[in-house]
């Protein structure tokens, strides 16, 4: 387990009531905080700066957050992209570190109606579903890599809303927090992030997975704590992941946005079932012993 | 139950998968599609129309969520600045009623920046929840209000989480949609909506009370299906509810939030239990009868 963030967590004086009993404790929250993702762009004599986002975060993994934000969204498509990044503006009486500047390589000319194009087109069509899945066909790096022949087991599938929790040390303590996590085929954790906003949580993954020149993820198969929803689907496709499983629900729009991406989903993942949405022929399912089962 | 609207839900062909059997089976998904809001204002020689925002939503009381949203959100304060509202635009070949325009009063001026600076401003102290906080405070119509001599029962508490769930038609189909419910200090559901925003939810609810002049809700108790995020707090005490229970984990701008603006808050909600994270004194909790409880 790894150490957990004191930033990301804040204890608070609460009262417990268990049915007709109540007594005061000590609890632990999730933090949330507001994060301003600003970019920095241009050449040196004619450098602009411009505020991108504001986004609710659990503090921790800001720089991460940042860059896989800014890819997820279709405004840098690489790494090389970025020059610097760091906290900006410590000037606050609570002394919290609420700004991220992400400075451009002077090269790069980032496409700033990106993200407004990206999920949402207003186009003559009328805003649609099906108008926003073009969109992101549109502006995906890796959309052009196509299907990779993975198989996925179904015995290891089951051990892995576990593994995740294990490494959830934000959830162990509060309770109340979402996660993402990087896995491999065999099912070895890679990588995991936690957050109060579950996309949150899937930007900061790829943020650190972009930081490392591990992009595309196409080996990989991701587990969201939650409900699948189409935002999170988008992020995921936009990593090249081809593989999604959900803890939770996923929505109609998840599932259509999966299928356009030749992306296996699967929902309702607990120990010993789940739901395949998309793409089964990923998963394999060993046959049981007929022996094996009867004893 | 009321009747399910078939907007909102969509059968789709899956695996469902169980140890390691297989089977293909219909199931029922929750709808996602994108909406947008746009608004139409100024005298009718200069009327302008502009779109204020994209959610993504699950289709059903669109009219209710743009103008709970536009009240929420602090740019319309009352339901008079409403000329009319409407679904627009079907000339999208899937046919999806994905716009609702708002005709704005011809004498009202909204405040166009309002929507951006309500939650998240950039002052010169930087991005904090305070500034957050402080920001909502100078747009609540009902911050003037004061703290209501409200007294909920620990006993009725216990009751509401299945009120809500037995209401909630789309969770019971999908297992996979948000909801926000309305009660009185008795317990009796007033109110509640689904979606898979939960913050489309509640401002669908918040619309409908809009709607029919019945804000401010400072007699009543909003109880919501999972976790009680800052917008969450926000848009409810921009309608000045007084206490609200969540079933999941607050987070800790939400209590600072809660404080603020002297609501009760409420989380980890089930038959048995929960815990207080502000202003108690509205929580009785029945003493046992000690011979009952030895028995």
């Amino acid at each position: 387990m790894k150490e957990l963030e004191l930033v990301s967590i804040k204890q608070m004086p609460i009262r417990k009531v268990n049915g007709f009993s109540s007594s005061p404790v000590s609890d632990i929250l999730s933090v949330e905080e507001p994060l301003e993702i600003r970019i920095g762009y241009g050449t040196k004599a004619a450098r602009v700066q411009k505020s991108i986002s504001v986004t609710m975060r659990t503090p921790g993994n800001d720089l991460e957050l940042a860059v896989g934000f800014l890819f997820t969204e279709g405004i840098i498509s690489s790494y090389d992209h970025v020059k610097a990044v760091h906290h900006a503006g410590l000037n606050c009486s609570s002394q919290k570190e609420n700004i991220v500047k992400v400075e451009l390589a002077e090269s790069f000319v980032p496409d700033l109606m990106q993200s407004e194009r990206n999920f949402y087109t207003t186009s003559s069509c009328g805003v649609c579903g099906k108008a926003s899945i073009q969109s992101i066909r549109t502006v995906s790096p890796f959309c052009h890599l196509g299907k990779p022949p993975l198989t996925l087991s179904a015995d290891v599938l089951y051990t892995l809303p576990r593994k995740l929790k294990d490494d959830q040390n934000g959830f162990a303590a509060t309770g109340g927090i979402h996660a993402s996590g990087l896995f491999t085929m065999e099912g070895n954790l890679v990588l995991s992030r936690e957050d109060v906003g579950r996309h949150n949580a899937l930007d900061k993954l790829v943020g650190m997975a972009l930081t490392n020149y591990l992009l595309p993820l196409n080996q990989h198969m991701l587990l969201l704590s939650g409900r699948a929803s189409f935002e999170l689907i988008q992020k995921a496709a936009m990593a090249g992941i081809s593989i999604v499983a959900a803890i939770g629900a996923p929505s109609s729009l998840a599932v259509d946005l999966a299928e356009e991406f030749d992306m296996t989903l699967l929902g309702f993942l607990n120990e010993s079932r789940f739901n395949i949405y998309s793409l089964s022929e990923r998963i394999s399912i060993p046959e049981i012993n007929e022996n094996q089962n009867k004893s």
